[in-house]
């Protein structure tokens, strides 16, 4: 299913803000010139009203779907879900999706040159907010003529930009769709966090931070946060129907300090692979906003925190194995949306995919995604850019989620071509800076993607598939 | 509570075995000479059929209980437990601690001197296995005169070793008490042990093992991998009432990369205090042994590896909010033993201290093993040691578990004081090698503990406690 409808080829844009005034940071400090990194698909219609912002998680970047002329192998990180026809149906909506300040894909984080000193900032770059990236991403949204999003959208820390756009600008939305996320990091959270950072701190070559031009970077550091981080986006039930105990290319014990179990040799695949495609000091700023990340603050309550975003619909998602992000916090946000006097949907999704399931559940964030577009479509009246494509096929298996039990709404009884196409006001223009980042899939066996997922391909085709397992065939990037 | 009963000053012993001839590992390696240490808490009984030997977790020592001359501060990780008139009553039972091979608490490891190069073994040194251990301290026990041991006790790695002498020497045993443990480690153990040692490789200074005598010791990877340990051993709910996001000695954040929450603070403390007490090397080998541990195999069940140990009583214990130790397991286990005709008694407790549960719950272990004990004193008519001390104060509590809903028995009812006390046949004896480890006190607070203990406890002072909260007042060393 993955390439089935796929953009094709896309391009990273850039963007550059507060290159004369410095933009002022929640810390007090500030920052210019700011240049955020995104990608749009699909075409705004007539009245910019169908236009749909997607944040990414932790270690993503702006490229969500599509693939990058001349690195055809790497598709964007939701790109299951955002295509012609996809559950963000290009061929009806203007999807946006926004890197963040911090970042090292593009946007200005402490890889990038200091313009006081003509250095990488290194540790000099000043700590950034969830609040502070958005507020960034509101410029983005002015820069494209954009004056309401149809939605915003994201998983993991994707969901608290989310959540941090309705609690804070809820006049810029119509809707908000925050998955597998939290309004307020949890002491564990921040303890993954830290360890991580500590993980990253330990490394010699990390030296301070200071490590841009030297032969050596943090990559031991960064890997073993890395793995940290992999163990906690897998659940039990997952590791044990991905790998359980079985061995890596071996028969027995070698009763060495080798790479034995195959959770081993998949852990440390993914570090070290990380390590090619990220930078540790950004690890380090992008953890620290999120164990920032606290909507109940200054009001002391969620629901106070959202007592302005009430005219907003919501639908908010959780995973029941993801131990990351438990249920329980979504079911705290929707008590205190529905408290403020929300429209909320809400659905707790069985699963054994844990955290990662948001990106692996796609049949299910498919049905689920659409139907929640296909009513705000309807009640919105979006009409769909000139020239929209029809692709009713992949939305047949919709139902109707939320809105008082009301019938789906088919993409063919949208109007649409009733207004003149606009061109996508992107500034300047550039390949993006993300490197390869071949996914392991769990499901699906290409030959593109490198010998240890086809070793893994053939571990899940060995396993038994457990009743609640999904039955889609994605291959997610984590973003 | 802690006090009211020590043993007061204990000392760790030592013997040597395989002097002559090397012990035959599992892995087909020979290791010899072969030093165990231990220690012992009251007296063996005319028939030496009141002997409980008790075994540690990961981290552990031999020294369980009471506390060595000239450091008085450094009680024995189960203190609470061992002692006159506590769970394991040395008033009535001759408690044995075991340490293992692979250790760095005055058994042989990594650290010791290998007689054929006269220099540390480091990483030459061979890897040992849960059963390895185990029949070393088979060994250990027919040094002590032990033809069966009253029970053997130990939770976390403890409860594998327990087990182990469960499946493959029942002839010596009349029960098994595993706690908070596992019959074959899980994916999800193994993906959190090799993190733990991707941090050690990682740290330049570890040197592939060979770093004794060196300038530098791998502490900043053996931190970090205490740390992940660390979080692993708590529960989410225990760190939102231990810490929750509060802060660490300042008012707001610093918006800085310095330890700000109080979660942060009590991990980095707990990561350092690691490295001062703890060999890097060893943390290696005990997590392997870990790691390969699966009673399922070779015989493909649990049930067939239990097949000849239906004659012993077991107590299983498992506690709701640990999950890393989930309570699946222990009812995977319980199941295979009564499959296989054991008498068994299980508990699932309701806690909210995670894995750590099974050294914090005192007052229900006490309750708990107390009666299990009292039950196998009658139906084995074990007598206590000549000039046993009556201590029924302590466990005037107990409930009556197990056995049919008999009820307890008391210890006045105990026939004592018929035969002579004999020496306890201990070998070569020094002061333990085991260093000053204070313990992090989620309820109490004494000065002796240090500051951090003492910040931590003006923080348990002001959170709400959870009506599931336990009512003990337990400190404990982690083990």
């Amino acid at each position: 299913m993955t390439s089935t409808h796929s953009l094709g080829i896309v391009e990273t844009q850039y963007v550059t803000f507060a290159a004369g005034e410095p933009f002022a940071l929640e810390s007090g400090a500030a920052l210019g010139p700011v240049t955020l990194a995104y990608e749009t698909y699909g075409e705004l219609n007539a009245d910019r009203s169908n236009a749909i912002l997607i944040l990414h998680a932790l270690s993503g970047g702006a490229h969500a779907a599509g693939y990058h002329a001349g690195n055809e192998g790497l598709e964007g990180w939701w790109n299951d879900c955002i295509g012609p026809g996809k559950a963000f149906d290009t061929d009806r909506f203007f999807v946006i999706c926004s890197n963040v300040i911090g970042s090292c894909y593009g946007s200005t984080g402490p890889a990038s040159i200091d313009p006081a000193t003509g250095k990488p900032y290194g540790l000099s770059f000043p700590v950034v907010t969830i609040g502070d990236m958005v507020r960034v991403q509101e410029r983005l949204i002015e820069h494209l003529g954009i004056e309401r999003l149809l939605a915003v959208v994201g998983g993991s820390m994707g969901g608290m930009q989310a959540l941090e756009w309705a609690a804070h600008h809820p006049e810029r939305l119509v809707s908000c769709i925050p998955l597998a996320t939290t309004a307020r990091h949890s002491p564990m959270l921040i303890a993954f966090s830290e360890v991580g950072r500590q993980a990253i701190y330990a490394d010699p070559a990390w030296n301070g931070g200071d490590y841009y031009g030297q032969a050596q970077k943090p990559d031991a550091g960064l890997a073993v946060a890395r793995m940290v981080g992999h163990i906690t986006y897998l659940s039990e039930a997952s590791m044990h129907e991905k790998f359980g105990r079985r061995l890596h290319e071996r028969e027995r014990f070698g009763f060495e300090f080798a790479t034995e179990f195959q959770i081993e040799s998949y852990l440390k695949y993914n570090g070290d692979k990380f390590t090619r495609r990220f930078d540790a000091n950004s690890y380090l700023y992008i953890t620290k906003a999120m164990d920032y990340f606290d909507l109940t603050e200054p009001h002391g309550s969620l629901a106070a925190a959202f007592a302005k975003s009430t005219a907003l619909r919501y639908l908010v998602v959780s995973f029941t194995s993801d131990w990351l992000y438990p249920s329980y916090h979504s079911k705290e946000l929707v008590r205190a949306l529905t408290a403020a006097g929300a429209d909320v949907t809400y659905l707790d999704i069985q699963s054994t995919w844990g955290h990662d399931a948001f990106l692996l559940e796609v049949d299910t964030m498919t049905r689920l995604l659409g139907s929640f577009l296909d009513r705000l479509v309807r009640e919105e009246g979006v009409r769909g850019p000139e020239g929209g494509e029809e692709r009713s096929e992949v939305r047949g298996q919709r139902s109707e989620v939320g809105g008082q039990g009301r019938q789906s709404i088919d993409h063919g009884q949208l109007p649409t071509g009733r207004c003149p196409s606009p061109a996508v006001p992107g500034v300047s223009s550039a390949s993006s800076r993300q490197s390869a980042s071949s996914s392991y899939s769990p499901r699906t066996c290409t030959p593109k993607r490198g010998a240890w997922a086809a070793r893994a391909c053939s571990v899940a085709a060995s396993s038994q598939t457990s009743s609640r397992a999904p039955t889609s065939t994605a291959s997610p990037s984590r973003a």
